[in-house]
């Protein structure tokens, strides 16, 4: 089973990569840009379980290895 | 307009963090899991103007700035 992991600054957090990045793509010409926030994204091959089996075990995951809950939030999805 | 830029590394290049984590979630105990690919997500708002405007600028953006096109891919996503 294909399962992603989204990991997001919260959005009362500053994101001071996001920002640097904005201002440098308006630096090279791109016009328009409101705001970036960058993330990271976790693609995990897991071996067949249940569905539900799989979501509780990533939630486990997000919360205790891959992201930070003072932070950050997590989003799961399950790919196939 | 809201989109997302996805930035993964290409199928064919190892992804040494990605095994780190994959290892940690074995030592703490979560089972089955077959592999960990680590990719980056940019959250961008971007000044209305049409679709196809945005998709193009941002593949310029994807291209030059966010990107290694040696080493990654990546793929855009208009959320609204």
């Amino acid at each position: 089973m294909r399962a992603t992991i989204f990991v997001r600054l919260k959005r009362d957090v500053l994101d001071p990569e996001g920002d640097a990045i904005a201002e440098a793509l308006a630096r090279t010409g791109a016009s328009g840009i409101e705001s970036v926030r960058v993330g990271k994204v976790f693609e995990i091959e897991v071996a067949g379980r249940t569905r539900q089996g799989v979501v509780r075990e990533l939630e486990k995951m997000a919360q205790e290895l891959l992201a930070n809950p003072v932070t950050e939030d997590f989003e799961i999805r399950i790919d196939d």
